[in-house]
């Protein structure tokens, strides 16, 4: 059996990721009640917002108000996603002490999405960051679309290296690689995620995985083996981009939390607090997540079985 | 990284665990049509049907008279689930030559489900195996809930070898394990999918997963990692035991398949025709199956990469 890490600590981006794709948009107060909720499930780490243009993504239209209400006695850090050297500013602006800044690692992807050639998003990226450290924020790095893109397929990964390698030149706080696709599987996690890991030394390293081609707790399995401990994931399995096709959902919190549960990893999350999250947020949406266990969670005619027995 | 097999083999049992808890009955020429598409598809194993009473199983009402079509000039092992001796002498008066006959690891479950204590359920199996020698039968044996109850929760493990070093010292010739409830987890898989594959020897070791609580490929990865090569799964991720409360779905064989693929893994499946099945048997049945491959893969507006590239 694979040595697994002890801990695991999962930064709940539900808010952000799982919010994106909805056309039914949540009211600002809603949301800080459900912020409120996770930090109240014990998650330390929440992604609440993204500073995108709100055309693009309507829901993230109150990026602003969001981060104006958040409750900074909480032990939580708080993070908002950024893309380019506005967002930054915006989110500095905001008050946030902590972002998550990413580019894409393929060409086709960037161009499509952000309108910037990989050598162009590369220069926002640097430009980010010396904006971020001229702000005091601390900045989570990465990329998108690290295992696959629907455009290019696979994407060579000694880009994916010497882009992480130039990233933490620059002097990123943390790394996070994402799987925006879900083309990732087992052997890509553990090659790829398993080098940087290595090249990150001791900065937390983030996988964002979504279970697309239904391989995200596998892909979990492959990642503890090779000693990754941070997740970014969204409650009930919510999400995806709405800029690439075919896009579905982040692995469920939920799910993840249970599982790593029952393998005796410690996460500090509350699972019934985090599903009965997920499961008032349902009837808003207008519809089932994709997760398993906020539903399996409150059945009571069976037996579940939690942590290491 | 841990080292895998180079193949796989996939029992397919979507037209027996996969249609048993649906109440559309199909034809039994249809389901003769969908056993020769998934022989088409590469498939070398298939379980066609189970030897139980029709009143608890009414969609298996059929066996004999899908028995009596099958085509056995096809390289296609043919297999039919019995639960006691007089399932075992049907399946053998219908011609067929290998039959899967397991009993519930459970006590609860077996008393429950079969009628029948755990003491009477392993007199019953001597006498399936007694039975199915009598008849030149080759037997899977096995064990159901090896890796949790949704009446006593976990299962004692050295209940579980016990059992399994039982029947192996009566000559079965294949061996598998059910997580009937989708309770196991990567390390209760690792530690005694692990063990029992070190006891059964040279035999098949088959692994029957559940997706239930979403950890469905991520025990694969697990199994994997201990050496079992041989999968019991699917078309869809269709089914579910119609007397385990809470019960979902098998494994889906195309997600299966794809993501081994993948890994480098072969299994001989042309996971498209496979695909084709369950997307023709969806609007018979009148809901969409849980699997993610069998829609992915009609996807033509995005790149899906197949195999390990």
């Amino acid at each position: 059996m694979a040595s697994f890490p002890e801990r695991v600590v999962i930064e709940e981006q539900g808010l952000r990721d799982g919010l994106q794709p909805e056309k039914v948009i949540i009211p600002t107060q809603r949301k800080i009640e459900l912020i409120n909720a996770v930090a109240d499930a014990g998650i330390k780490r929440i992604q609440v917002t993204s500073f995108v243009h709100p055309k693009l993504v309507p829901q993230m239209a109150d990026a602003e108000a969001v981060c104006k209400q958040l409750d900074y006695s909480r032990d939580v850090v708080y993070s908002g996603l950024v893309l380019n050297p506005k967002g930054i500013q915006r989110a500095a602006d905001a008050g946030l002490k902590h972002v998550g800044a990413s580019i894409s690692a393929s060409d086709t992807h960037s161009r499509k999405n952000a309108n910037a050639s990989l050598t162009e998003a590369r220069q926002g990226f640097a430009e980010m960051v010396r904006l971020g450290k001229q702000n005091n924020l601390t900045i989570r790095g990465g990329l998108q679309c690290v295992f696959g893109c629907r455009f290019e397929g696979r994407i060579d990964k000694n880009v994916v290296f010497d882009l992480i390698k130039e990233q933490l030149d620059l002097g990123i706080d943390e790394v996070a690689l994402a799987d925006s696709t879900g083309m990732a599987h087992p052997n890509s996690i553990s090659e790829i995620a398993g080098h940087v890991r290595e090249l990150v030394g001791d900065l937390p390293l983030y996988l964002h995985l979504h279970d697309t081609e239904g391989k995200g707790l596998a892909n979990v399995v492959a990642a503890l083996g090779v000693g990754v401990s941070h997740y970014e994931t969204a409650f009930g399995g919510m999400g995806g981009c709405p800029f690439i096709k075919g896009a579905s959902g982040n692995i469920s919190t939920e799910d993840l939390v249970f599982m790593l549960g029952q393998m005796g990893i410690h996460t500090g999350v509350d699972v019934h607090k985090l599903a009965q999250v997920s499961r008032s947020l349902e009837p808003v949406i207008g519809k089932k997540f994709a997760g398993k266990m906020h539903h399996m969670l409150e059945r009571e005619d069976i037996k579940i079985v939690h942590g290491n027995v």
